[in-house]
């Protein structure tokens, strides 16, 4: 039979990195096209150790339906953290546990936008959020991107032309797909027309702790003293992605909202991982773990950077040279659009993603490309930026 | 500041049954409010003991991310089994595995319904479930639960005076609240006025192996050969509920719309317990856990029921005697609002959930409350249903 699907889902495709990953069963092909973090930032062996204590010791409640706001000291552990290293978090805050920092963007735009409202983004942006805000029947309308952050320009033209406009996403930090931060002016400025054109903030940091190089620039959260921004954040970059868990800290009446919508989603996040994500942090040295994580990418960033030097023509395409995060932002000179590039690249085993997956209309080209360094082994690494730079040399 | 949230979740408040498990915390109040499965029903040990394998030899799969359709061979276990048992699924079904039946019920939603469109509910219905489609935007609209099923002439009704129905929302089996089972006749004449009026069935089964007395009626997904029906259970109430696991079996284009949904809202579901759930279903003997579980059930709901032959006057409530699941339903006679009731039994130390929690019509009160048996211990029992007949005695 014919399915009448719901208008917000019959427009929505799957995306092109979904699309990509099909073709990665080519045991031959070098993938730059993940966003994975890398294995060896699981810190397995203590998990594996407080695991089977919590099976020993802790089996009902860690097998038990649980609250839907989540494991209460895992919630007290997240916003003491926060608040300490971060500044993240007023007396009016409450931490909701989601299940990934994926579900506390979906909630977001659930609480705020009825079916065809508009959420402003970053173009290009996290193509996981627009999606979701997609699937929720918003439309996402796109502020240009400058190498040092949003466009304030460009963000007041959109809030003037978007009456109907009720969040603002925005990836601050190490920016996915770009790697780019937002300076800390340009935040201030994000901060201030906010205010003006009352909109909320849903500020997305999955990467800020992932710094490498250089100083951190303050969350907008940590400058917000009004309750305008929704923080988002997880553990799958610095503990395990697979277990799903992230956190939301924002205004208590909002996390209450937001609760009420993730019990009907899926009425709390997996039990025993925020048992043990709690015990980890509470138990283990989280911080030390972080810096032996950033070690290693601040090493793979490099090495994927001295390749694109010594195998890339310069003249032909240009690089980020992030100070941390997990991406490479590559843009090709005098091209429109980027995809027969990224074709010919799969022809030659390198998988990339093309800059059009991110960009807010969804039928726009691109010339940027983007690269990830945390996924592939030192050797695909170095193989792999070999056979694109061949491809950029016979161009 | 004010907030302005959106209109399906400003309406939405939580449930009744949060707010009396809040009252909770005071330990000498008996519950029969929960739906909890009993800890008797988690096996710990073989759990505990594949976990400990995952760590050791599968640890990089087991907490990297994953695809968002489910870890493949556990879909095929699932899709096997339930074709082998239930006869469920055709060859162009597909399996989802989702975090909770409730991400299940959500998803079907978020594919069918526009905001304003309606889902048509058993009244009283799973609180969770109307929840769920109230916070998308959907409209519930209830149907009379009559002892042996949804009143088909109600249903009829309600399909002619809402064309804009687009789900028929229905727990067949042991109910909840009612724990009432739909009889073969009318599963078919439902499935009968679905096709008349073009609408879809999403059938939540999260009790049905959970029978304890009688013989298995079977599904109406079982019956379905055109693809119509959305079948959602779990593994909550058969291996863990707080690990959040739980499947969907539907046309492989449904499951496509409800994947792309899904990877909107936490990517994947927990890739660990994925594994978990697979190598317990191919490694252990599933089928005999919930024989253990079904003798334990038998034996609390019949305590139960003894209790209430004993202590409860019959001139002023009647119960269901179910034949498995979690729940017995009370109905008190020449009452128009149990809610007086139900604060009296809480004065006396003993929690229930009124009916009216369970209705399509937050506003319309009920003469019922639904009691549990699975997660009280015997003494609890005993002593709760003892104070409960008091309070009746006493009325």
């Amino acid at each position: 039979m014919e399915y009448e699907f719901s208008k917000k889902l019959s427009e929505l495709k799957p995306s092109a990195i979904r699309e990509i990953f099909k073709s990665l069963t080519d045991p031959e092909i070098i993938s730059f096209a993940a966003g994975n973090p890398a294995p060896e930032s699981f810190p397995v062996t203590e998990l594996s150790k407080i695991s089977a204590d919590i099976f020993e010791n802790h089996s009902t409640a860690a097998l038990q339906y649980s609250i839907t706001e989540g494991y209460p000291p895992l919630r007290e552990a997240i916003s003491k953290r926060q608040k300490c290293k971060f500044g993240i978090g007023t007396d009016n805050d409450s931490t909701l546990v989601v299940s990934g920092g994926q579900q506390g963007i979906e909630l977001a735009c659930k609480a705020f936008c009825n079916e065809g409202d508009v959420v402003i983004c970053e173009n290009p942006s996290f193509i996981g959020a627009l999606n979701s805000f997609r699937s929720n029947g918003a439309k996402t309308v796109g502020v240009e991107l400058e190498s040092d952050g949003i466009s304030i320009e460009g963000l007041e033209k959109a809030l003037l032309g978007n009456p109907n406009a009720k969040l603002l996403y925005i990836i601050p930090t190490f920016q996915n797909p770009s790697g780019i931060t937002t300076t800390l002016e340009k935040r201030r400025a994000v901060l201030e027309l906010a205010r003006k054109y009352d909109i909320m903030i849903l500020e997305d940091n999955p990467y800020g702790e992932l710094r490498f190089n250089g100083n951190d620039v303050p969350t907008i959260k940590s400058m917000d003293t009004e309750g305008r921004v929704i923080y988002c954040s997880s553990f799958s970059k610095i503990l395990s992605a697979g277990m799903r868990v992230g956190f939301v800290i924002a205004n208590e009446s909002i996390v209450q909202k937001m609760a009420v919508a993730k019990q009907g989603e899926d009425v709390h996040t997996n039990i025993f991982f925020q048992m043990l994500c709690h015990r980890y942090i509470t138990e283990y040295d989280l911080d030390a773990h972080i810096k032996d994580i950033n070690a290693l990418y601040r090493r793979k960033c490099q090495l994927m950077l001295d390749c694109i030097d010594k195998y890339v023509p310069a003249s032909k395409v240009t690089f980020t040279r992030p100070d941390g995060g997990l991406f490479i932002w590559g843009t090709v000179k005098n091209c429109s659009d980027v995809s027969p590039i990224v074709q010919r690249l799969l022809e030659k085993k390198v998988a990339v993603v093309p800059g059009s997956t991110f960009n807010c209309d969804t039928s726009a080209p691109s010339s940027c490309f983007r690269l990830n360094y945390s996924t592939p082994s030192d050797e695909q690494i170095v193989e792999g930026i070999k056979r694109l730079g061949k491809v950029f040399e016979e161009l």
